[in-house]
């Protein structure tokens, strides 16, 4: 149960940085690759001589080639080439339209002809040289609306993520919540708090005394079909909390960018994003580090549900006000697919 | 297929020292915590907000904190408070029967309304500072009709525990059988031979010359739903064996408490109790390591035949006059299903 | 979906060396194992007491006493004793032909009055003392008609083996394949060319200069149900290539038995056969590992292209010219699984 019409990260660059990557994203069974001039291409992994997986060859010149029998195909789902056949009757591959962009490599999985690099996620960010990314990647064995789940509650970072980012004022806020169109923005502000002890670290890195009473803020931003980009930071207390200027404040953008493989495992692609001390790699391999380990707390506590879910898939949820976000972002998934099945 | 209106051993208390446990018993996915005043509780698995285990949480002034967003559950399945919410309307999630004695936790799967402790096996040994007990615990890929099977006909042992507690003269002795309303009993006795490893090992460290003519006897009873207490022993030759004094014998009771976890799956709840040297901490710890080395040798045969009736579910198998304790346990068992198939 | 009334690989002696043995072959649980006179048996790895796989017990006697209760079983699948017991009523356990020929363990899973070792497949080499053999066996997730593809078609030497027997030539030549009976043959002829890193090495262990321009050969010949024999070798240029006299080349026959498990495993029984320098046992070593390096090379391709496959049951491959000796195998053997059908 997932939009198909629609871009899900593939992949990161290095993954194809020296050879084809075989990745499943909503059930469909891909290769991807760079094609002429460093192209990101995407097909069916499915040499259509034997069935062979494509992953398993390598690029040459620009071509696939089967790491079976040598056939060339093309980033157009066409055989190029096989030596000593002609591959005029070869029928073609499904081509998925694929785009590098932002830092990612994104295919749709769905309908090619709806395809539109203009319905990319904007991740304004990326392109910016004031700022800078660390992030990685996870696969998880659970339902992608999960993750979603979570990233659209955060009281739950007092309970998993105790020791890291949660603080005992968190759930004592109720959230503000809205849907605009197809995005859901669920607003937390906690001012005059300690700084917990990922952001106290942050905010040593960026110079700014962690001891000091904090304006504390989380802007979660679903933005469809499973992408959830979080505004987060603190600010010395009374100086504007999110509004704050720069020179007193720490802040920056959770990235989560969520690709179903199946109807229960996601590749979760995270990170964040930040406009401080952005040529301080040394910093950028700490937050990468702190941050990996909050969303591994995570980790197990989402299969677990998972597996709780699939046990009993017909029991009910309750929806509180704290899962407002989540429920609404559900709401946003349910209408796009339903529109997709319409449509065909 | 297994009685749920019995007690069952859901884990020992060292499993629920520190934090809930998790574990599945006839089926049913449960929690196991302590609640008030230490006493033990079990309730479904599934927290009543998003479905996620409690068995995550953490216990805090006796009520179960759900470890995703602080959810706080009572003993009595009804959920006291959390964070930021009214909680009254919230569905009751299933209470199952608890109760600690004899130095286990047990519970009662089926219908609540017909628990009562007055069912619960009699071991006396549990609570007699005479004696002592060393044990624990195997998860076992079988039926636990199986295990049952194992226990109630001991001729294995020659095969099976060659170097430990088998002997030759193991199969030579016919058992005598008995039903005794839902008990049934099996006894074998063995006289004028040598102790075998285990034995001898046990008669050293009561002080006995290991080397002795002995007379040798095994008393195993089944107790539904699924207890094997198996009384075992030896005595010098000619002192009247089981009946033979304390000083000229020595012997304890081999305890195996059974619990489905699935159709094809078991917690193997095992140990020895005696009633000799029972301060002798390190005579514990050595009977314990050997007795954990003998059921040992068992999986693997119990797993593989679980395998092979998998395989062929329908085939027969042959009930010879040794399977005659195993054999009428089951009829025990299929009675009491039955039972309970009759009243719903 | 493979003929049943065939003979197949069980093992190899040394499998059978000390104890029996447990496996699947053609979806039949069998046990192996030496009888009378070191006789080889073969029989359903069931006990007819309580349905325990009699490959955990041992053999004494010639009889294969089961590893729980001690009965004991012949050759012919009845039950010979058991402590304690008469056993004349004992159901018999149906037993497979099975002979002992050219190095290896032959078991028939079909109808046993069909078996005859007239039918067994002729391996000359393996009696005769001018010849040695050395090789060793694989479990691989596949179709057995995969790795019948792979083997008649050796195109993909050139993709999948390039740093050992591939070399650019070999798909410049275009195979000539032939029907004979029941059995396939394909044959490439290679001229004038350099010798690949294996058969540098073999010429080398062989006396003759591994810089010479050879003539190169590869003629494989399926012989049903899953057996693949292929000459192979290099000789000097110009001095007759596969029937060059035997001071001017290095040449072997490549032995590839297949045994299927299930639909989509097989036990692969693989080596070389040479009749040059038979009695250096180091060289037999150094050709065995090099070409179980080899052949672990086509194991993650057929095991991908399975799983690939078995995604897609029903879509379709192509048969290309280089595909016609794999092709051809299957129509053989698909005739002869439509023989068994008809006849049952």
């Amino acid at each position: 149960m997932f939009p198909k019409n629609a871009w899900y990260v593939a992949c990161t660059p290095d993954e194809i940085a020296t050879r084809p990557l075989g990745r499943t994203v909503c059930n469909e069974r891909l290769v991807v690759f760079r094609g002429p001039e460093g192209k990101v291409a995407a097909l069916e992994d499915w040499c259509p001589h034997r069935g062979a997986p494509l992953s398993l060859g390598a690029v040459v010149d620009g071509k696939l080639v089967c790491g079976y029998h040598g056939l060339e195909m093309g980033c157009d789902g066409k055989t190029v080439a096989m030596p000593g056949q002609r591959v005029r009757g070869f029928a073609p591959l499904r081509s998925y339209p694929a785009v590098e962009r932002h830092g990612y490599v994104w295919v749709w999985p769905g309908d090619a002809a709806q395809a539109d690099a203009a319905k990319l996620p904007h991740l304004p960010w990326a392109d910016d040289p004031a700022w800078t990314f660390g992030g990685g990647m996870f696969h998880v064995r659970c339902d992608y609306r999960l993750m979603i789940d979570n990233l659209m509650d955060l009281t739950h970072e007092k309970y998993v993520h105790a020791t890291s980012i949660g603080q005992p004022e968190l759930d004592e806020i109720v959230p503000q919540s809205a849907v605009e169109g197809d995005t859901v923005v669920t607003r937390r502000e906690i001012p005059g708090v300690k700084a917990p002890p990922f952001w106290a670290a942050a905010m040593r890195g960026n110079g700014l005394d962690d001891s000091a009473t904090v304006d504390r803020w989380q802007r979660c931003r679903f933005v469809p079909p499973a992408n959830v980009l979080i505004d987060v930071g603190v600010a010395l207390a009374g100086q504007g909390g999110f509004d704050a200027p720069a020179a007193v404040k720490t802040s920056g953008i959770v990235v989560d960018l969520i690709t179903p493989e199946t109807e229960t495992s996601i590749w979760y692609f995270w990170g964040l994003a930040r406009n401080f001390k952005p040529e301080d790699a040394a910093l950028t391999a700490q937050i990468r580090e702190a941050q990996s380990k909050v969303f591994q707390e995570d980790l197990e506590m989402l299969e677990s549900q998972q597996r709780n879910h699939s046990a009993q898939p017909e029991r009910a949820l309750l929806s509180l006000n704290t899962d407002y976000g989540g429920v609404q972002a559900r709401k946003v998934v349910q209408r796009l697919v339903e529109q997709e099945r319409a449509a065909r």
